[in-house]
């Protein structure tokens, strides 16, 4: 058969390679989530296991990617910082995205029923999926600071808002309540009205969740993960107390990632 | 806090979009499938309910993205035709590629029990994306053309391989057997020594699968797809025979689509 | 020396190709022309000779890249159209648009002083350029429609504002006088207040400058042009009269392109 | 007129902008300048007067464009390096790169007679252009040093070339005479046969040509060009004695950029 007389239509592909020396940002942005949270009656304003099931992805997408020097997460969102000096898949745009976002559905779709055994999926999670070239570990840097800043405004905002809705305010009133109002007067509305500590609150909802690699269990033997069986929650951390072994080398911290102290103690992480 | 003093990285993102009044191909392929396909005993040459499985999670995707006018299928591959017209996400180039992929990877993850209900997951299927425009509709049928010829090329020649290699001859040798033979050779090599008659073969193996809707029934009252409950799978049809009811105006097919007939008879199908 | 040590820098190059299949606008644009007329004192409205130069060193840039179809002119600006089936330097898009740009302006230059035998040129002329892809022949016309529905509009404009300013108005009065008006009251005022019937003027000016390829001279032997000897500029061209030779063969037209006839009168233009 | 009926075609405008806080460094070669060196009957292996304009259409281009920080020469090519801050005209690709190549073409062509008073233009120069991002100092230098290491390596080879050839070779028995040999090897040659002491060298053919900003002198007074008269050649320096004050502050050198010591004495250069 004559194949090769269609074949010219490959030259229709245009790649696009991401630029060498650049730490590259895959971010990962849930797709309608406002509707899937609702639909999946996810809690207000955190629902913590669909945090934790974010971050148990994004842990299984760092193992099957190991350019991927670590992770930032916040609400339906995933942040992958891929090494600079990588070349994986030549660096090429499209199928850096599409990997990864098929990856982290994936497992997002996979480990659903063990974070959250009560609930069928209504309908599926969709993630969209974009690439960022940051030049330097400054420029990279800042990037990280915006999405751990956005993390506490969002969810000082929403702590505030959710607490007056559950006193009985409608949306529009808290809404009103809470407009064009500054920290200060968040923190105060917080501790008065509600008696919440916010400085007390779980740092995983201030600080977002942030993954990194163990260097030292590198070495480990790894063992395949057990994908079928249902996992069992452990309450306290919120992630299934039967994890898979492999997953173990990888790290959820919840720390401030904006100041020099978890850079300094980390020197490897951005060489 | 001075979130907007690190706002400006995000003048950093450089969005790509797909060129106006062009066909879009959004193509997605199996990553590792080769290793996938025999860690699941996918049968050789086809698997016949992974194929299926393919095509139907191609019909979930274009249930929810309404612009894409048809797909078309071969092994793990799907490629996805967007409306020359579409202003979908402004066009944007990883927006689209993402969100495909990750709707597709979702309901193939969450469909993989219905289809093989003996078999589970070992690990996890990703797959790829990447863009493509062509300018005209001869482009964009060429396109086609060459994806189908191609199912053709590598069935005829998995088709050889494989009976060689059940009637008792090493990969290796099958492989020198077949080296620099023509399609005749091959035709005629099944008909005699095997005694299968290629071109009666199932139509989905030589032809692929081309998804398109069906025009008439878009007025019908669409149903809420049921997610959760194991599908039966309808032998004949190779789908699970409680498909929901709202994929029912996407029809697959296999067809030959490089003769004008398919065409010719379905004008409004790239207008 | 170790010159190899330092070639990785080349992998930093990102070479865009423009989309096979497609017709391809190269558009230069003067930079800074509102200065650079009013330097050299460029008669107002329209400067006659300021616009043939213009085309006259289009016709040398389609002399140098025979891909080139056809050009479309006005003001400071002019468009070559690429076949959309050339190759030329394997489409890629920064090399076409900087060789174009180059040899118009070198062009521009080395010509002033034959178009412009009693004026020095006070600071050079600058142009940028750009490319865009046009998927149909469709697309392509309504490009060019929309640029000399332009030159109309632009003309009209300039027509009446500086009659009015002529006439002794400010600039400021002059632009009140024409805000928010239609083309019927500019055609009235051109006519009741300075005898202008602006159907008549100058096609060049109304329709802009189209640059096409005689077919039929392209047999005939080309002659080296001689870029050094002053031209003698004849009147009523508005080009020199000493014309090189081998520019014979590329014909100025100021005919209407936005309706069928000139399409329909030259059927091999977009083959 | 319906203007805007034709407006939806800027639509197919796709612009590129390159990533911000790198490094751009947008290269100029001559297009065919094999062919325009033989028919202006450079000379061999140099020609001092050709590269002098070079540098001297290089030294416009920085004054046109403040944000350029130095430029490289050798050759027919020139390398321009703009601020990796700099977001001039949106940092938009196809803008630079065309303004900086016409603004170049523009000065090479004018100056031409200046520097060839005795040779007339027998067709036109052309040069192509292209625009790379570096996201680092060291990126950046390890190009300059790339190119330096060229300019090097050509230099060589060429004066070898050309001297076998002017002592009676044939150009096929001077290029097996050099074949597969090494820097010694040719530096040896060129002393035992014709009394060359490789090293001593004028710099420009050695090192190329780097052009930076005196900083001191910016605080002087400006003063127009005189683009028209011609230039007196001063013979020492290959430059017009004339040259128009305003490109006082630019500076050519020939010296090392290989080395730290070239940058150690300008910490200001790349900061």
């Amino acid at each position: 058969m004559a194949k090769s007389k269609w074949e010219y239509v490959k030259g229709f592909e245009q790649e696009e390679t991401l630029l060498p020396s650049c730490w590259v940002v895959i971010r990962l942005d849930g797709h309608s989530f406002t509707r899937f949270a609702k639909d999946h009656e996810f809690e207000k304003p955190n629902d913590i296991q669909a945090l934790a099931l974010m971050d148990y992805a994004a842990q299984h997408v760092m193992k099957e990617f190991g350019d991927i020097r670590m992770a930032f997460g916040e609400s339906d969102e995933m942040s992958f910082i891929l090494n600079k000096a990588s070349t994986l898949y030549g660096r090429r745009k499209s199928k850096l995205i599409s990997l990864i976002v098929s990856c982290f559905t994936a497992h997002y779709v996979n480990s659903w029923s063990s974070f959250f055994p009560n609930k069928q999926l209504q309908h599926l999670p969709i993630f969209d999926g974009r690439a960022v070239c940051y030049p330097s570990e400054r420029t990279l840097r800042d990037y990280l600071c915006w999405r751990q800043a956005d993390t506490h405004i969002n969810n000082q905002y929403n702590t505030c808002f959710w607490s007056l809705v559950h006193s009985g305010m409608t949306g529009a009133e808290a809404q009103d309540t809470l407009k064009h109002t500054q920290a200060d007067f968040k923190n105060e509305l917080l501790f008065s009205k509600f008696g919440i500590n916010y400085a007390k609150l779980d740092p995983r909802l201030r600080k977002g969740s942030i993954i990194i690699r163990q260097p030292k269990r590198k070495a480990e033997g790894e063992q395949l993960e057990d994908l079928g069986k249902p996992m069992q929650l452990d309450a306290a951390n919120h992630v299934p107390s039967t994890m898979p072994a492999n997953l173990k080398g990888l790290e959820v911290l919840h720390e401030d990632i904006i100041q020099e102290h978890f850079w300094v103690s980390r020197p490897e992480m951005l060489r």
